[in-house]
């Protein structure tokens, strides 16, 4: 339990059988904890702080670097079976039980694969920005990533400006709130920036994800989920990605935010909070 | 022009080539004015207080009934070419050429062919809770109607609990306050109730758009559109309603809400107002 928010709160770390794992923690509620999974690339300090603090108005949310992610040790594997099974034993060695999950783009499969392996683990789950097995995008993200890269270097600006948010003048003003946001962390010990071993792991997954997985296990899956996202998702489109999510899983709500993107609920930060916090809440 | 509030706007009649519309305005914003289509067996009473000051915040916005509805004079007819027919007539006889429509429902599908008779007069649109023509749902609305009004006797309920909400606690508690919104009227000219014959006509052409009319014109439609609704909408189903008509118009925004059904947008009225006013506004 901790009274820090997003910015404040310090990074620790925990030995996972024998290998540290970086988190965070904040917020005070007493019920069912919710644990957040990351992107691709990402590292704790890129959680959007206006997300984290807003659901830990009412919850314990808890940031994790899977293994090899960040400040973590290890070696990230290049599969989500076994990211699945890191991101139990970290369960294991925090000593939660069952949780809720928001996983958002490759935490959202990281999520879905853990609901499967693991269903005595989880309560609910927000599937954010993510996709089903088999479906367009995740094996692309690699040469996505580097199109972003390029065109923020000509552009002189970050590459998720492209990558998660419209080209359109809201979008881009999200785009501004929401860096200047990741900014706001006060506490010095900023995370380490992700590894070329980890991303290159990650980018292995994501391609077997989109070409030799099958979503039929979705079918089986009895957690209520949130599934959400912008409506043009210029990573893992909307339409493939989010909208079948949606019909796979048999026990869903689904939000979709319009002029958004791959970032839809960090542009909608406040109106996802409310109704990610609603559906935990019920 | 007016300064009256949804509640307060006191009804009036155009004539409408020696038939008189009614028709309330609310808001006094200085651009295009935003029309007010409605859904089946609504008048002027049916539009949420909510929807409507929320939007003529920013907007000068037209309430209407159109022919033999409510207050209207005439005979409805049973076509939506002929709806769409008097709606801009409705828009001559008011001095009113380029205009934006929000569509409800019924008025959704009104609004769709207004874009395609008559292009020019609609610069922007909100279709909510509509679907495209050979969409599944609109031809059995007669049939959903009945079983709700039974329903909602036996429970002691209005229909639009079951008709425009979710059962879950949230939509009844939503359901709750929407009506509760509708009777905030103080003004003394409530709408005549809408007839059977209006009624019968409505059916007929939901009848037809799903039986017998093709959605092919949409690729035509040049306006943007934002297409929004609740996720499980029990009248018109959100995938094959919402979904596939934010697929077949060329250039949509699509905006959908979690555990809400038809009456998404009365239910999230907030949200809604914020992201129709920031599509309108662009």
């Amino acid at each position: 339990m901790s009274a820090a928010t997003a910015s404040s709160a310090p990074t620790k770390t925990v030995d996972v059988a024998g290998t540290p794992f970086a988190y965070r923690e904040v917020g005070t509620g007493e019920g069912v904890p919710l644990v957040l999974l990351h992107h691709v690339t990402a590292v704790l300090d890129d959680w959007d702080p206006a997300v984290v603090d807003g659901l830990a108005a009412e919850r314990r949310v808890v940031l994790v670097d899977l293994r090899g992610v960040g400040r973590s040790g290890g070696t990230t594997p290049d599969t989500f079976e076994a990211m699945a099974d890191d991101t139990v034993a970290f369960l294991d060695a925090l000593g939660l039980g069952e949780v809720d999950l928001l996983g958002y783009s490759l935490g959202g499969i990281v999520a879905q694969v853990v609901a499967q392996q693991y269903p005595d683990r989880v309560r609910r789950m927000i599937l954010a920005a993510t996709a089903p097995a088999g479906a367009e995008g995740p094996a692309a993200t690699g040469a996505t990533l580097q199109a972003a890269v390029q065109k923020a270097t000509e552009q002189g600006k970050h590459p998720k400006h492209f990558l998660f948010f419209e080209p359109s003048p809201a979008g881009q003003a999200a785009a501004d709130a929401f860096l200047a946001r990741l900014d706001e962390r006060t506490a010095d010990d900023r995370d380490t920036p992700i590894s070329d071993q980890a991303v290159g792991a990650q980018l292995t997954a994501l391609t077997a994800w989109e070409q030799n997985t099958s979503p039929a296990g979705l079918a089986a899956v009895k957690q209520p989920v949130l599934v959400v996202n912008g409506d043009h998702d210029a990573m893992w489109p909307t339409e493939t990605g989010t909208l079948r999510l949606a019909q796979l899983l048999p026990h869903t709500k689904l939000a979709v935010y319009p002029d958004s993107g791959h970032g839809g609920i960090f542009q909608y930060h406040e109106v996802f909070v409310r109704q990610a916090l609603d559906f935990l809440r019920d």
